[in-house]
């Protein structure tokens, strides 16, 4: 067993992504940011649908046709395949944690 | 956006079951848990996989052959299918959060 929110590892200089768990058709990723944001002329536009959860600390996500939304521990949405989207904040002076479900396509 | 965290349903009668979603192959599902336990005479037996993450609250999980294990937010643990497993507490004073991953044959 292990704890999502412990031992968290040093993402100051950049985010931090792991397979937690792949089977047929979904992949679990935890992603540790730390002030990082997506550059604005780069917008994640992937092929499969992802679902996020936010775990710790606090973020603002843009997704196309939806604007900009504060995200709080506890928050999820769905992000459906070729929706754009973006992180426009995460906090600098901790870390924010994030639960991703990627579905098939992976 | 929806947060599930916030605004809990009422599990002191009984535990409350939400499928989140569901697509080929997973889904996932919030539990909401006020104090119960699965029967010892009728553990849990499922023919998929599971993957299981604490969100708020406290319990303990028994799992055949790994014995009782103490979960606080954060923990997170895989149960293969056909590992016979069950709740032996959780806390009567406040809600209890759990996400659960199940993948396939659901």
């Amino acid at each position: 067993m292990r704890n999502l929110l412990a031992d968290l590892p040093d993402a100051r200089g950049a985010e931090c992504f792991e397979t937690l768990l792949a089977g047929p058709g979904v992949r679990i990723e935890r992603i540790v940011s730390r002030g990082q944001v997506t550059p604005e002329a780069a917008p994640f536009d992937q092929a499969h649908d992802e679902w996020v959860l936010l775990l710790a600390g606090a973020a603002r996500l843009w997704l196309d046709g939806q604007g900009d939304v504060a995200l709080a521990p506890g928050d999820c949405l769905s992000i459906p395949a070729g929706v754009r989207h973006r992180v426009t904040w995460t906090p600098e002076d901790r870390e924010t944690v994030w639960l991703a479900v990627h579905f098939a396509d992976h």
